[in-house]
């Protein structure tokens, strides 16, 4: 389902993105944006780690979870916003390494709900997931201005 | 499942959370600690949101998701660490508030795997759960200093 | 959230539920219908087992998932009818017994949609729940006849 | 990490689906065993339906799980068995059709815990799922005779 976006489509979803002060507390950024495939990215900050010293599963499934919402956007209209309504995610390895992205593709875009799956990996070994989501997500009007 | 902590499991916890620094770095901080149930809390940031200005999906799962842990190692022995396997997280309210907590009970714990419970309330309105998480945790043995 | 049912709402219900060909097949039944809680049960059958002769988490699954789809629909307008989105589902102990509930409640529920939880409990040791499920429903406009 | 089945691994896989008693009643049978991809498949019943004449998400979860429980087993040594810890499971389209498949594969096999997907499509149109399942089994020592 991955296409070149429009351009007004990947406008607003640069623009939403960066409103999400989150993101940006944990410098995670946009990595590729398609149409139905986002892929979000997150250097290692010693600020981000779990007890162990390996990145937080909080961090790993904030970039999960954000990547599923703006590739369920992405094949959104461009009045709809876009809500999670629920993930499950697995921790698969620790994670270990210089750089995370998460990549994430729709599965199932509905009028009102979306299906995707998000694979989070790392710079470490790409070929061992660190984790694997699969989340639902609402479409909904817009808030006006 | 809840009772009083011993002495030594509280102060491994309170070590623990200490170490995790992704909880510093949002703000997360213990509400209480008994033994099978465990409450975070999370006072609102203009950092921590998403584009509407709510406190991010991924801040109240990190939060949800830490009381699990901290819920499960509670009734571990000593020298028994926990990792998170998995949950799944249902979003049914803006994260609106000022004050926000996570309340993980232990609903199942084996030798190897328990399962919490979280719900994320507000001091908006506690009686509206923000958020509920289903989560499935394992017992390592404490890894070597 | 669970109160007496109206004549209307337990009426759909029971016909609905008759309608059910599996609940028939597996011998799914009824054990009470309030508004927002619902209870299933299944008596034990050699018919319904996995290769250790324990119950299958199949036919476990498949009344905790009827079980919330009604605790959803009764406090749904009487002309709209409620789809599962999603559930996510822990076994925590073996179905070893001769009778089990499913006791599903409505946690949240909203115009489009609701969540719930199911316990999965045996005649055996109701305080060792056999399986614990968080679910997603869909109200949608019931099909015109 | 589809491969081809050793003939022990195979013999055991057959002889343990043949055991599940729920299996038989449902009619879901082989449709093809690989090291770690195991297909299943369930042609339509009106015994097995909905209140609206689909097949009821209780059937389709029941061949899901089954199939990642099996892929799962593939890969373990011949002395361990498989339990379902949990799955999620999303249902995307009604069950329309006369057969269903369940495609389960490994995305992480552990020594203790697996993780699997499982698709579920209908002849009526692959290119559609049905339902999408992310589970997590855990491997046990088989149980002495």
């Amino acid at each position: 389902m991955s296409q070149i976006l429009s351009l007004e489509q990947e406008a607003r979803l640069r623009e939403s993105i960066g409103r999400q002060t989150l993101l940006t507390t944990l410098g995670i950024r946009i990595a590729s944006l398609g149409a139905g495939r986002v892929v979000l990215e997150l250097p290692f900050r010693d600020e981000l780690c779990q007890q162990n010293g390996f990145v937080h599963a909080g961090a790993i499934t904030t970039m999960a979870d954000s990547a599923c919402g703006y590739a369920a956007m992405s094949l959104q209209p461009l009045d709809h916003d876009v809500l999670s309504v629920e993930f499950k995610v697995n921790f698969m390895s620790p994670a270990v390494g210089q750089r995370f992205q998460a990549v994430a593709t729709v599965v199932r875009a509905g009028r009102t709900l979306t299906v995707c799956n998000a694979e989070v990996i790392s710079d470490r070994d790409a070929t061992r997931p660190i984790a694997l989501m699969q989340a639902t997500l609402m479409a909904i009007p817009s808030p006006a201005e």
